[in-house]
């Protein structure tokens, strides 16, 4: 298992529909925030500086999907626990758990790959193998 | 297989992200109007209505899942194809696929309750048994 | 007064918050909606078309207002009238009309600029003069 | 003047658009965040419960504007500086101004009602008189 980050997350009024709770695809926009603060307290630069070196654009999602156990609504204070549970060649398996006084909410999980642009279409991107100096400090023991 | 809908979506430059592609956690969004659609094409009236009449709230989600298979952008025209593959005795699976002039750009699959609100706190919601009068029409044949 | 183009809505459960209306919000995200789709209308290509050619990357926002007169909740089928009221050296003022079965809702007014990338720094925009065959194609008489 | 408030905002990759700068709708959504952490701060219970003893849900915007000054991308830390400029018979101005390292990116200024459900129609709301207890909360002094 890889490091492991916490994103902390308030829900808003605004995040929340006429059910009076979370919309749902909103817990999809907290595990993405989470997927990139994960990158960056295991130490990598932001994806707008790192696509300047390395032409890495991010981490698209290929393949996603939650489970909602608990509801929440505004007023709550989330924690959102991100790691990485299993690297692949050219992507990696990342696993969110939505936590509330440390009772689990929802849980994600995210197939995501390391894409630059196409160089015959910018409009289009291409996966790319796992850079090996993002999966060391992924990897590394911060202790 | 039960009746099939066709919610059509306009991606604007709102919808796009940094990468210039839809950011994913909207085609939940899309997800879920076209599961709303989906119940209003087959003559179930809208929840805010069916709310007053059965107590039921919604169909809110306790699973889902997306594929990306080709990204989007703005002002793309799309389709969502919509139906249930699967009753169960709570819920129902309900699948969606996202197409760009018949091309097939995402799939999603949601796991989805009938809801309503629980009796002791209206802050919590409810699970009940699938409505035999909204799977007769979802069955339907319209032809 | 220029040419006039509407643009459709249908507002979504997932639009509307726990008041169960509309999330002001969204009404800009539906003006920005209307203002590219006017700019289409009149025959302008789409901004990354736009780019290549002109450099031109949009018409961002530089100061924006809404009115709210009525609230308008998902199921609603709404209507965006939308023209340039005013054209300045660098940028235009423009006005939305939120209308359902013609009755107004809500009225935007938006001050947008024409906008380059800065060249010493893409982070960094820049408002340049109104190209003047987008002006003209925004006042000519469609009849 | 009223007492204050600041409220901390993460700028995400999912906040911007495809021009790389935070979606200007985003800022509406951030301050109507602010407002009602402004209210909070001074004391004021969530409207969920404040419903419940007063029937207030809320203090719908009735008219609202922004300037843009700067813009913003993923990756910033921002403050919304919150009070209230102005009580009205049934509402108040609310300032915004949002800031980068004490720089001011933009400022809004909302015109506020406290609102009831009409009791006719749960779908129609109703602006109240300002109720004197929260008014007392907001100018008291909390030094």
């Amino acid at each position: 298992m890889t490091r492991k980050s916490i994103h902390r997350i308030h829900v808003e009024f605004g995040d929340c529909d006429p059910a009076q709770i979370a919309f749902y695809p909103n817990f999809f926009r907290w595990f993405d925030a989470a997927s990139r603060h994960y990158f960056e307290n295991c130490g990598v630069a932001p994806w707008r500086e790192y696509e300047k070196t390395h032409g890495i654009i991010g981490t698209p999602v290929v393949e996603t999907g939650a489970r909602y156990h608990r509801p929440t609504s505004y007023g709550d204070d989330l924690e959102v626990h991100t790691w990485i549970e299993e690297w692949r060649e050219k992507g990696f398996v990342m696993k969110h758990e939505l936590r509330r006084d440390g009772q689990l909410l929802a849980e994600g999980r995210d197939v995501r790959v390391f894409a630059t642009r196409h160089p015959a279409d910018p409009a289009r991107i291409r996966a790319v193998p796992v850079p090996q100096e993002i999966r060391a400090l992924c990897d590394s023991d911060p202790g």
